[in-house]
């Protein structure tokens, strides 16, 4: 399809919170021309879009998700991270199917849909149907191997990614395994095998709460990212979620091996996790993504809300009103995102870049006066201001509707279904 | 105008968190009945809304703000308090004029319909013009007199308490002061004088940072609570605004006098002035209200951020993912919030009572599944599961439309006009 976005201020995120006035044409899934209008705009257009003034950027990254764990949303609140996950979450999620999953992912992928996120990075139970509902949906997805003692073999973490990053455009699969905590030292060291056959960065929970560094320095005399940095696990890059409880040993490791940091800060709050030292990892100059978590923990699924966290908890975190500026805050949650997810063709808007792209409506009173833009974003936008959602050159959210394939009612009501069988 | 609201989801707030299926019924600016389905409804209604089991219940009320300084969102950021108030804000509003502060009233009134907030508690430069932009509007104002040693005379601050609490039925007008720093140990008592003349609750930013409480402990050797107990301005209640920083001392002063906490949670993140102990509060048994502050440090008028930031905060900085629950959140942004500004007729739904109501649209994914409401909203509701916003009976703000009286675009070009000149 090819479309044509005109009267526009354009956010192309190749240089943070800069803004240009022109326009952007979009053909089937790729962007084919963005910056100042053109004189020579009279083709063919299947759609003519006058975005009136309003701003298109890049879509936003959920860099770290589990999205099913919609179904969890406002189940079990207010409990520390490791009795929630014990006895609240590992046994209902136990009673989960595979279709479960595909439905539930829905309903996140609406969330996301709504808030301008565009690509999510999701951990979860079986990636298999979870990208079938991404496929169906049209949401970019890339499944994160959560690979632990508990679940299935490391040999099905290996067909996995044979077959999920060769399933569908929009769909890619990671290596990794869910935190050092739920995995033997013996498995850790047969995926360190498996990531040096293929070579690629691996994905996993890490120093989100003091406890868990405790135990595994208690386990191995050593920090966890200490740990996977001696068994191999960082030799290709990747990221860590969370990394709320790290040394500075550990941001010497996470440097040299090139890997980010997703920040949970909505997560990390309600969780009573602690506040990560994003200062100190943009000094040492550690790429920071910024992801939701999931729902069950946060319990949105909202990046407006993320944005503020991260400077707002640095501000406080550091005593420093000018800590984490805000472009820096819509770096982690566009370009940074895509880049630590590998979805390098979707950092920014630019000519031969996917076309995932939102508007944001500026004529709303929390973007008002248009002072600065950028500012306006992180430090008083919110996801009442998405005015659409593309994904891939496809409309799937427009002025509070969803596309006509997505029944929402429907989705609600199978979320429902299942909730009251999970409770 | 007589009004049914039926097919709806009502949490009165009577008891914070229980929801009742049935209707409410508004007659002129009250509430006429508010309970299960009646048989016997088929009277003349002006309208009658199906809300489709979506949720009504009690406004938001913003028991902290300055309405008008919207003009300086993201003008001046990421500076410390005082910096911030001397170099940047002060200089500026100075320039300022009443017919400035009508304008800009407007557009924040704008912002608080869209985010469902009801009335608000508003300090700021002219009072006069900042009563008749609400009034024109139809938006439910606190006005809060903010004294201090460069401003009008005292004699001002009295003549607008006989006026403007006899202007409009939407309108009321407290004692206060800006600030101990603000404020002379003379004019501070002779305050005192005025407020024993009247024997009303009074209101102060108070205790917002470490500075602030050691200057004020500098020049008098004590705290500022323990100061303006001392002048007896606590002798009728009232509120501080903030309250960051207060003794154990300090809360047995509030607590004995009455005196509630408003905490502004995300400008105090955003100037790093540090998080306010909300539990310690609920502990001492003293009021908590919520406010958004102004627009120029925050930077937006929201109180669904408001409230997770409260919850979210106080685990961080409890270190305990219990601390101060939803339903204790929900009670300060609605009935605390209108106890506090002094407004017994907003605080519930209930016959008899004004009628400040909020419909908030369960049909939208970050509020599915449906297993908890009330967390729901606390945890995961946005501004933009705000259908309606009406304030003494009046629906003011529909679907993402204001009322045909309020011209959304014509307030925006004016305020960047504004803008433009204060810059």
């Amino acid at each position: 399809m090819r479309i044509r976005l005109y009267n526009a201020r354009i956010m192309t995120m190749v240089t943070a919170g800069e803004i240009i006035r022109g326009e952007l044409w979009v053909e089937d899934d790729k962007i084919l021309y963005v910056g100042e209008q053109k004189a020579d705009n009279k083709e063919n257009w299947e759609r003519e879009i006058d975005c009136e003034g309003n701003l298109l950027m890049p879509g936003f990254k959920n860099a770290h998700g589990h999205s099913a764990m919609v179904v969890f949303r406002s189940l079990c609140d207010d409990l520390n991270l490791q009795d929630w996950l014990n006895n609240e979450i590992f046994p209902r999620e136990a009673k989960m199917t595979g279709e479960d999953c595909y439905e539930l992912t829905r309903l996140a992928n609406l969330e996301y849909l709504t808030g301008g996120i565009t690509a999510v990075a999701d951990m979860y139970l079986t990636p298999e149907t979870i990208a079938q509902s991404c496929a169906d949906m049209g949401m970019r997805c890339v499944l994160v191997s959560g690979l632990n003692k508990f679940g299935p073999a490391i040999s099905v973490m290996e067909e996995r990614f044979e077959k999920l990053n060769n399933f569908h455009p929009l769909i890619s699969f990671k290596l990794g395994v869910h935190a050092e905590y739920t995995c033997s030292k013996e498995l850790l060291e047969e995926v360190s095998r498996v990531l040096h056959k293929y070579q690629v960065p691996f994905y996993v929970h890490m120093s989100e709460t003091v406890a868990e560094v405790e135990e595994c320095r208690q386990r191995y005399q050593k920090t966890p990212v200490a740990l996977f940095e001696e068994l191999g696990l960082f030799d290709f890059g990747g990221s860590i979620y969370h990394g709320v409880h790290t040394t500075a040993e550990d941001m010497e490791i996470l440097k040299k091996r090139g890997i980010s940091v997703i920040t949970n800060p909505a997560s990390n709050a309600k969780l009573a996790s602690g506040v990560a030292p994003i200062t100190d990892y943009l000094q040492k100059d550690i790429m920071v993504g910024i992801g939701t978590d999931g729902a069950s923990s946060n319990n949105c699924l909202d990046m407006f809300r993320e944005m503020f966290l991260v400077t707002g908890l640095a501000k406080l975190r550091e005593k420093d009103p000018s800590a984490v500026d805000a472009l820096k805050v819509l770096e982690m949650a566009t370009v940074n995102g895509a880049l630590s997810m590998g979805l390098e063709q979707c950092d920014v808007l630019k000519e031969g870049k996917q076309a995932d792209i939102i508007m944001i409506d500026l004529k709303q009173p929390n973007m008002q006066p248009l002072n600065n833009i950028a500012k306006n974003l992180v430090y008083s936008g919110s996801k009442s201001n998405v005015k659409l959602t593309m994904i891939a050159g496809k409309i799937l959210y427009e002025n509070g509707k969803f596309a006509s394939h997505i029944d929402a009612e429907e989705i609600y009501r199978k979320a429902n279904e299942i909730l009251e069988r999970l409770r």
